[in-house]
């Protein structure tokens, strides 16, 4: 009962300072992150926090190297895994992101080339041990991991044991190289605004470089109302990553203005196309 | 290429074995694993290598020593976890079934009683590294679980890579003691029928004391079909577990009855009530 009112204490204060620093002097245009709830961000509005290329219009082609190219169905074949490593190649994408399983098979794919290589770690669920976590991380690390995408001990934040959600995240965070980018994905979808603030807080101070919305694996994905109030939470250091359902050239470009700095998507061919996706995640 | 005929050889091998075995000496009712698919095992109809009690009809209220309650969504709470243990106390199922973020918590709140621990590993996907699902098992061992119910790299599999799948069990079996039971889930929903015969023969060639249907967070769940499939191919000794799906007490005695020897299930109060259950996995 103590931890839920210690919660509820920060939740408050968090969202009181966001808040100062989004209205300025307290004007009546200034929103919170309850009001955007309902109010997502209209196209055309300033986003918060965006690099300065994505204050202007970002053509299809432009948008690889926000890319991370995904592929994370348990039953992805080597075939399949290689001909997204051959794509993000061709196209320039930012990585690709995959199971840890892989990590070897696609190291040596990507060799030579300036593709990155992202793995999951503890996914989807973020329900695994965080010292497993942390060895998961470190030995993809090894084989040639250059990001890590762990998912966020969910269960722990909703049981309110913030000091066991910190910690998870510093195991993986001491098990990887210091120039290793460490992404935590919260799962936006099975969280309140006040817990999606906490997370983000959390991630921050364990030393996280990006917060993540979405495995793709639970009930929903990336929105625009998320991805700006994790911006406004993090500040404007910190990458912000949409996942989740962003198939479109459209929803790409909507996240990018609503303050995402990286984009992780299955249908990365079609975004850059123009066209629409109908790939799973 | 050379793999997939290596495959298609040995799964017709093993057909045909399973062939002469259950046919006898060629009686024409012989089923195959190709017919059953389309006969799934009639009531009253004779179990295919089933414990004795298994035969009779068993009351709901006898069930209780077949289950492993479970409880593995992300969102679950401390205050959620603890109450399945106690369930499982009350009640006397067989074990409490976790992710390995809660094993310490269960292993203290499940001390003096005779539930046994399950935790999973490489959970839900099996798409992590084989060392790092070694790594998760034998510190969840460490920390006081009793079974390991892993899930088998799936994309292996489905890429002809038949070594890496049994390498795979192989590091979780040496990571743990040998009186941990090792369960590999196939997740037979992503799987055809020779993939489910060939995976139940690694898992056992492998040192698997169980094969399990499903993770319950993909497409489908447990079978009857799939478990009397299971359960000819990995001969009397191994266990078979059902899992994914099984909500009321018909569920798992048809299960039992097709050739299971332990039930997975959220739903396992009402099924020992004879009553069903609405709860998710």
């Amino acid at each position: 009962m103590e931890q839920n009112e210690l919660v509820e204490q920060i939740t408050k204060a968090v969202i009181r300072k966001l808040q100062e620093a989004e209205g300025g002097s307290g004007s009546p245009s200034a929103s919170t992150a309850q009001q955007s709830q309902t109010r997502p961000a209209q196209p055309g509005e300033k986003p918060v926090a965006v690099p300065p290329t994505a204050q202007s219009l970002i053509l299809p082609g432009e948008l690889a190297p926000y890319i991370d190219h995904t592929i994370l169905k348990p039953e992805a074949t080597a075939e399949q895994v290689a001909q997204v490593c051959d794509e993000a190649i061709e196209h320039g994408f930012y990585s690709v992101c995959i199971n840890t399983t892989w990590t070897e098979f696609c190291a040596r794919r990507l060799r030579g080339s300036a593709v990155k290589l992202a793995v999951v770690v503890g996914f989807p669920l973020g329900a695994m041990d965080g010292r497993a976590k942390g060895f998961e991380a470190r030995h993809a690390v090894e084989l040639g991991a250059d990001e890590i995408d762990m998912v966020m001990n969910i269960g722990a934040l909703k049981s309110g044991r913030l000091t066991e959600v910190e910690q998870d995240i510093r195991w993986v965070r001491r098990s990887i190289r210091q120039r290793t980018v460490l992404k935590v994905i919260l799962e936006t979808t099975l969280l309140t605004d006040e817990e999606k603030v906490i997370a983000c807080q959390i991630a921050k101070k364990a030393g996280a470089d990006f917060v993540k919305t979405s495995t793709g694996f639970s009930k929903g994905g990336a929105t625009t109302h998320d991805i700006a109030l994790m911006r406004r939470t993090v500040g404007p250091k910190l990458g912000v990553k949409a996942s989740g359902g962003v198939r479109t050239y459209d929803d790409a470009l909507a996240m990018i203005q609503a303050g995402a700095t990286r984009i992780g998507a299955s249908s990365s061919v079609a975004i850059v196309s123009g066209g629409q996706g109908s790939d799973s995640y």
